[in-house]
């Protein structure tokens, strides 16, 4: 296949096409994945996640260019889980390219929700492992929002920084519990604005009281603009990093993962093979009708379904 | 069965109780809802959703009290997606109670997420087809957070409410596709707050540009702590109901919804018997060992898991 082939020599046109095969649910995605995944493994994944309009693009652009400066290749995936229609991503990508175009090892790719988060979640799971065997260093997964979303995204990563702002402090009280749990570092950007001090004082008295963990996630401060910042949180990353090497924390992590990928794909695999045989017949319409007249509930009329189907077909 | 029954009667103890039922996975939960179905399909839905602090919780108590001077009963499920331990959704609780706990005809609860999205969302639908059966006119469903998380709960709202603040005037650049096409009424939340009729402005402008849809959300300005603006938004959200109904539209969104259940129904019973094989066999560790000595990859492992079980077991 010369798109796998072109892959692994790394031609980024081909990594390019790759993951618009994935994206696209292509026939081609599965024989794809399936022959770059002996070459998966060897990328370190760092995720990044915070609000709208926390300036984590702009980080990031930062943070890459110190990476590139150690010789590292970097994979970019911004996801925007809000924006259905790529808009919000495309419009990321057009402003990102001025930065790194000229960068031949720098490889970013946007991706937004087409029709399910579970989808998106799936794309940025096979985009890391296109960019892994591609051979990058280093795979960023860049995320918008707060909940569940994000941290469906994030679990892909080795290092997860949640990016928050002094926005008038409230910032750290709007943290929940969930976010508070992927994070690995903490960076209070724009900590030019007013009460970035309050907010680091927040959120370490926060820390202080989960006594859970035994990585305490470190505070970064950072201000894009004028670069402040940038490089310490890059060494946090590595520290991160080395901790999890030292502890041997990485295999169980990826472990973990592989388990929930497997997952996934047996619950694809059934999903499409309902679909396919209940497409095309009038079982779905026949069930409405009757749960209409109240002569069925929801349960059942889905239980009389999957009796006249069978899920068992070996394809 | 007495949870039943006592629901039907109208008995605020047996509602609570069912709604631990569907939370907490309990065997009778299926029964329950099978036997309440019938006698659903009579309340009104209605969706909140806005940011952490945009005065969501507030504002539902302000409405909820102009709901009741009308002779409506009312349901309110509280649900908080970034909450894993339903942490902030109890304390939501407490602080509300003080209005309404002396109002026998107001019935408050509060979800988090118990370890998935697609579980929290499964529970808000029942809980909303509980609260129904009951003999609830209104039921709203009041849910935190951007992206697709709120989405997939407020869809099973017949009029959706998209909360926002002036804050610096931002908020209305950060409303991504995905929440501009759930909102069927914008409220601007804080409008004592500067920067609220630019917001305004902006989000006006905003609707002009979106020629798809026939019904233009209206916008309502708020100031909670006064008042102002409840009695304005409730008229507009029996405005909405009112085009629904003029229109024709609600039997097909009803339709849309139990078609939805059906579907998620289905995928649910057939997760149940996967879980339900695989789990005390060694098939996961086999298979994660193939793939860790890149001898297999997760498709193809999913697939052989697939082939050695049998998912047409008639339960």
């Amino acid at each position: 296949m010369d798109i796998v082939a072109g892959l692994l020599k790394g031609e980024r046109r081909a990594l390019a096409k790759a993951i618009s095969l994935v994206e696209n649910e292509d026939s081609r995605k599965r024989e794809t994945l399936k022959q770059i995944y002996p070459y998966t493994g060897k990328g370190y994944i760092i995720g990044f996640t915070g609000a709208p309009g926390s300036g984590k693009s702009s980080l990031v652009d930062r943070v890459v260019k110190v990476m590139r400066q150690e010789g590292n290749s970097v994979g970019i995936i911004a996801v925007d889980p809000t924006s259905p229609f790529t808009g919000g991503a495309i419009l990321g990508d057009r402003i990102r390219m001025q930065d790194h175009t000229e960068d031949k090892e720098v490889f970013i790719r946007s991706m937004g929700t087409r029709g399910s988060l579970g989808g998106l979640s799936r794309a940025t799971r096979d985009t890391v492992q296109l960019m892994d065997a591609f051979g990058k260093d280093i795979i960023i997964i860049e995320t918008v929002g707060v909940g569940q979303s994000e941290v469906d995204i994030v679990k892909n990563a080795d290092t997860t920084i949640v990016v928050l702002t002094p926005a008038g402090g409230d910032s750290v009280q709007t943290i929940k519990a969930g976010i508070m749990e992927i994070a690995d570092i903490f960076v209070i950007n724009k900590s030019d604005l007013p009460n970035a001090d309050r907010t680091r004082t927040e959120l370490s008295v926060m820390l202080d009281l989960d006594e859970r963990k035994k990585w305490r996630p470190p505070i970064v401060q950072t201000i894009t603009l004028s670069d402040h910042g940038t490089r310490e949180m890059w060494e946090e990353i590595k520290g991160h990093r080395a901790y999890l090497e030292k502890e041997g924390l990485l295999p169980g992590m990826r472990l973990e993962r592989a388990k929930r990928d497997i997952q996934d794909h047996i619950e694809y695999i059934v999903k499409s093979r309902v679909w396919e045989q209940v497409t095309g017949t009038h079982m779905f319409e026949k069930a409405l009708e009757k749960m209409h007249n109240k002569e069925t509930d929801p349960y059942t009329a889905a239980k009389s379904i999957l009796d006249r189907i069978s899920l068992d077909n070996k394809d």
